[in-house]
């Protein structure tokens, strides 16, 4: 139906008769001239009509209104000198429009402005219910395109340089063991039972390495019927991969090199090999996270050794109790963040209190090397340990410390947030810095206080690091998860081959044979045929499209999200059904709807 | 862990030490010699094993059974000229084993034998259950590399060549109008409402076009909840292509391309093109079926004219009746059927009953030239008539004609059905040829007698041919079928981008204005912003992998297929499932399990 696309015409194309099909972007008179701009998804060209050059088409020019449906066609012509735009790829020629016939009009009112011309923010209800026309803005006509160019890298890779097969595995399927919430499907077949969906293909591609499959990937469709946070999506996408007999310094090397072509491709960014590796103890200890961003520093101390007997009940009842005291040392911050702020009402107070601590304690380091501090650490401490505590910060004139006191994990938490909170303030973190490591030697469980027994960090097939096998409760896991920037963007594990290891796994974290059977029965008898050792990992491909894009919604990285209420506001699903449908499937409605 | 496959050893690497991982495809004694066939993804490597040359791995080796996983280390040799075996990629050279690791051993008893050595047919439900066992077996491994072959042929072909874009479409998402039954999922955080699994991603494709992404592919998981045949799964995939402002021609001439690159690649063999093209009716008339074989001859024959006014009854009433008489002209038919298997009782009798027939006249033409036939036909036909029928059959000393009546989709199907049946009897059908072509000019319309109205053929967006706008009823659709040696291997359409038509075909098919907005409303809102021409197709993935593979069952050609019960027996998936669960998603089992 066309010659070309309107992104590509150039200079070179002047004098063709060309026919384009597209979208009128907008609209212009400029006395008795009209021009149009005509998009489609290559870019934008200019058309023109007027009355003496093109008498035919001018009537119908003029009638055009914004998101018509066109088909022109006309001679390329070279702008004159005062009309170039250089902005524009097509910048350098117009189309004087012999014929234009109207495909499609527009019958209602937008409601809101597609053109490119357009930058003005829309409310996301409206782009989400009228996603067809949010999706023919520029921007999420960009992002769709960098997600696919994101995806087909990675497949490219690892079909081409590394001999992965692509497996497809089932999406009605059994509960798998993530821990969250499935979804379930009931089966008109087999009436009273489920179908569900998977909330990963873990299952099936440790199966398929039992199968021999060697290296496994799939680009997976995952579901997690879970209350949704701005990141979270009930229906995400995952790059899963599964490879046998490669140790984890094998599997974190591929990946890397994955990683770098990612980059490479799509940002013309040529990274650093290899990433640095952080343990779990170190990233915790140093950034009070297992996923630190480390584009700037405001490393944290633990100076609980110093404290604990230095006569402060606060510092001595965290340590007592198996706590710990760290400080987040702030270089100018005695400047830059004042009193109001640390104390309660102030902004830093409540982002300390938001994650569980009860208040802020802090050392102020002025510009003589004196310090300031609260009543109770002043009355306290020795100069002795002041001046440990100022060497061990490294703490300068200038300087604000930071502590934090309690259990370990709220002391991080707390204390991983104010790092955060105050390198975007301070301006510390380099936007255009793309800092990639790996954290690793994850413990292997963890202590679920509610229930009162171990639970596995990441999933019961985690294999432990076989230097601990001899106390697997204290054990670390062959477990690494990939962090860009502050995010977990991969994460993944070598799996447990060996059934006696897996029994033990499943005693310490109280999963009894019959449960182990019932849950995971198939692939634990898989495994008695012959079991290669092999481990996985997989991406969040939402979230890289996302950071890539750089946007800060998954909702922006994808073509049709749902909201944080689970609906999606274009097609109204979910909807109420028939009766005959529930009945055929053997299940009735509970819900008593309000009258 | 490996240095080197399997299946790459060749002998340039004679002298260097390998260490290779794999599963022991069979051992064998040699009078104190241990042979082990080592298997990986790549093929198979020959181990030796003796208590001289090799005498610390010697005891391991002879404790290895089938399927025990193993890493080997040792030095690549020459055999000797005796034992080279051409058969084998890595034929012409063993590996001493001077150290041998068992990884994993079997612990249970194989349910059946998995070494490529071994043929023996296994019954598919075990095959089923123990798919790891089965995907190692030669065979299916094969099945799934070539299927991973043909996915990554057609992205490629889409991505490189053609500038398509593949987009991520919901799985949970609303009841599309494709016909069969929906699978629902209940939605948890909207009580009594529920999601549907798409059985294609029709709707959102045209949504796409609306969007302006110009060219959007998807390998799609479609969903279809009906009773399962052989050659169906309640989760299946489809390539699914939809694009915009193109004719109908260029589709198709699109689309050969990408077949004849899929047939380049995988196959090695160049197919011409264009593919023919055979309307509806052509097909039906030649043929009797829409996705004729035409890899022979045996093409029907019109002879309603001829017969309806010769005195049979039962021809004279079918043709009057609205129906037809045709011809199945079968040359050495004479000899080759007997009458036994024509007559009640006979297996061609029964093929035609089973399609709707009441019963099979025939001609047989002597070698004299003289015809013999049932009584019925023999005391009515005058030498007019029976000369007509001749010629127009083209029938010769040998040929057997026989006769359907009745109404004419009855004897399309009967015909076709006894087409086929003969055609591969008599030998006419070489496997090894590839017939592809296009069914064009679909009508729009059926008729359900069961509901007394006119149902589209496709589905209701679907297009109607330009020149038939006058009386919809009877029109002609821009919709086309792939047919590939009598497969429908892909189909589609141009869609209805006006408002007016699309209203049209609604009353048409008695959908009005509110069931309209209840089901299509938001495609038919964004049909009101601007839309483009568009149209799609949709391949089925796994009867492409089917066909290709060799295999007479999609559930070969897929790696984790369920049965014709809609059952895994691997993971025994649909399952129960607690009550808890159901209540969280406020609905309940309506099943009352007999006691």
């Amino acid at each position: 139906m066309r010659t070309h696309y309107c992104g590509h015409l150039r200079a070179t194309h002047v004098g063709d008769t060309v026919t384009l099909c597209g979208w009128v972007d907008r609209r212009r008179d400029h006395g008795g001239v009209i021009f149009v701009d005509l998009r489609d998804r290559t870019g934008i060209a200019q058309i023109v009509s007027d009355p003496e050059r093109t008498p035919e088409s001018y009537k119908l020019a003029d009638s055009l209104r914004n998101e018509y449906v066109v088909k022109i066609t006309g001679r390329v012509t070279q702008r004159p000198p005062e009309s170039l735009n250089p902005k524009l790829a097509t910048g350098e020629v117009e189309i004087y429009a012999d014929q234009i016939e109207v495909l499609s009009a527009v019958r209602k009112q937008l409601p809101f402005q597609v053109s490119t011309a357009e930058q003005e923010p829309v409310r996301e209800d409206l782009r989400l219910k009228y996603r067809y026309l949010d999706l023919r803005r520029e921007r999420m006509s960009r992002n769709l395109q960098l997600r696919h160019e994101l995806i087909k890298t990675f497949r490219r890779f690892l079909e081409d340089e590394a001999h992965f097969m692509e497996v497809e595995t089932p999406v009605l399927t059994r509960s798998t063991p993530e821990g969250a919430r499935d979804y379930l499907v009931p089966s008109r077949v087999n009436p009273g039972e489920f179908f569900a969906l998977p909330q990963s293909p873990q299952l099936f591609k440790q199966i398929l390495m039992v199968a021999g499959c060697d290296r496994y990937y799939q680009i997976a469709r995952c579901f997690r019927d879970e209350d949704l946070r701005a990141d979270r999506q009930p229906e995400f996408t995952q790059l899963d991969m599964e490879m046998s007999f490669m140790t984890q310094d094998e599997i974190l090397s591929l990946n890397e090199e994955m990683v770098c072509q990612v980059f490479k491709t799509l940002k013309g960014i040529d990274l650093p090999r290899p990433f640095p590796r952080l343990t779990y103890a170190e990233a915790m200890g140093r950034y009070g996270s297992d996923k630190p961003d480390t584009r700037f520093g405001l490393e944290l101390v633990d100076v609980s050794d110093v404290v604990q007997d230095m006569g402060f009940k606060v510092f001595a009842d965290a340590v007592s109790k198996g706590g710990i005291v760290k400080i987040l040392p702030i270089p100018g911050g005695n400047d830059a963040i004042s009193n109001v702020r640390i104390k309660p009402g102030g902004d830093l107070f409540n982002e300390a209190t938001t994650m569980g601590a009860k208040g802020l304690a802090f050392i102020r380091v002025g510009e003589d090397g004196e310090i300031t501090t609260i009543g109770a650490i002043k009355d306290n401490l020795t100069d002795e340990k002041k001046t440990e505590i100022l060497q061990r910060t490294n703490a300068k004139p200038g300087h604000l410390l930071l502590f934090g006191a309690g259990d370990t994990d709220t002391v991080n938490k707390t204390l991983d947030r104010l790092r955060q909170v105050v390198g975007k303030e301070l301006g510390l973190i380099d936007p255009d810095r793309i800092n990639l490591l790996w954290v690793v030697d994850f413990p292997m469980f963890e202590w679920n206080a509610e229930e009162k027994r171990l639970e596995p960090l990441h999933h019961p097939f985690t294999a432990p690091h076989p230097e601990d096998l001899d106390d697997l409760k204290t054990a670390r896991a062959q477990a690494y998860d990939l962090v860009y920037n502050g995010f977990e963007v991969a994460g993944g594990s070598l799996r447990i081959y060996q059934p006696d290891v897996q029994q033990q796994v499943f005693e310490l974290i109280g999963i009894g044979p019959d449960e182990a059977r019932e849950k995971f029965g198939f692939l634990l008898e898989a495994f008695e045929y012959g079991t290669p050792p092999h481990g996985g990992i997989a991406y969040g491909i939402d979230r890289w499209a996302m950071l890539l894009s750089g946007e800060e919604s998954i909702r922006d990285a994808m073509a049709f999200p749902k909201t944080q209420q689970a609906r999606c506001l274009m097609t109204n699903a979910p909807s109420p059904v028939d009766d005959k449908q529930l009945k055929e499937l053997s299940i009735a409605s509970t819900h008593k709807p309000k009258s």
